[in-house]
């Protein structure tokens, strides 16, 4: 079945916008820019983050983990996220694998290196994409020793 | 000369097609998925891997190197490609240029660190796009001493 | 104001484009290719490198930092850019932000780590995409201790 030109389009914008949501979770989390993190997820959507931390759902689970829990956590952090691969199922949703490369210093000061999947699912209601759930499967979250991370001066 | 609205939609799919390739590299071979590994390779391939390594043909040698002699050499590994740079030869053919930044452990429990960069020719085929030959030039690799890269408990 | 099916291939082809202009900062960079590193920048184009290094201006401000201060500072270099966000202002003109994660080794013969994000403002004129400015706000830069980059033998 071949598809037509808006289809076609619209694909390509869909996966132009779901590279945005991922994009800005970095962005929203490492800058504390509460608003841009908020934004890419639905009201119900869960964030399954997984050992240490537990699975959490709604703006308000959201809310709750990010602002008093993992900002609390980290004095710093830079999420760097690649390889992601977006399958559709219909139009209006998706599923997304990416990995990320974090590196940050936790509250005790220590600078960490975390490698981590983010299997996603993606919904667009009413014309929008946002995140359904974002399950967080972590290869390795370490400490680096001897390293201070700080901005030259 | 201009393009029409279906060449330039073809080439933008294939551009994501193409992306998908590097990215699924990495998501066959961190998470040791042996089918999504190899399907991104045409069966001719050819993925020179350089020193200390050398060069592989055929998905029999892809096999060989992949199975045999790397996923014995990393215990686990986590590839980030970026900076892919895609570039036309004819709507079939194309080269592309991207950076690798890959940590991981070797099977004498070390942690590494290596920066490379691939330097790739993808091929369409009756409709599909697939790697025809990969070139891995390694900037470095190297220990990280003193870290170990395990997961949370 | 719903966009013709031009307007909407100009605005994804000028993504891709500007994605590009991005990764090629990093090729050119680090492989030295001035030609391919100087091609990204309008003729009065601003980097705003910050702290330690400065602000510098056009194409003879850039190749003096590039080729004779930054050049010489690091011996070897590997930029990871990830997060790209691109938002349109009006179709020849684009803000973008990206993170960049960067490994390599100072003049001293030090491993060095470094976390930025790359703030940009993009034009086109007559056709072609480039940056008019990119201002880093880095996040980090240190020593790794013990490390030592090199390829291997």
């Amino acid at each position: 079945m071949s598809q037509t030109i808006e289809q076609r389009l619209d694909l390509i914008e869909s996966r132009s916008a779901i590279h945005d949501l991922v994009s800005d979770y970095c962005h929203g989390f490492d800058k504390r820019d509460w608003p841009r993190f908020l934004a890419i997820w639905w009201p119900d959507a869960v964030w399954d983050i997984g050992p240490p931390f537990g699975s959490f759902e709604g703006h308000d689970g959201i809310a709750h983990v990010t602002r008093s829990i993992l900002w609390e956590a980290w004095l710093a952090s830079s999420h760097f996220t690649t390889n992601l691969v977006v399958t559709f199922d219909g139009a209006d949703r998706a599923s997304g694998i990416s990995d990320v490369d974090c590196i940050g210093t936790t509250s005790d000061g220590q600078a960490q290196t975390v490698s981590a999947t983010y299997h996603d699912m993606f919904e667009r209601r009413d014309g929008v994409w946002r995140i359904a759930r974002r399950k967080v499967q972590m290869h390795h979250f370490n400490p680096l020793p001897g390293v201070t991370l700080s901005p030259p001066a």
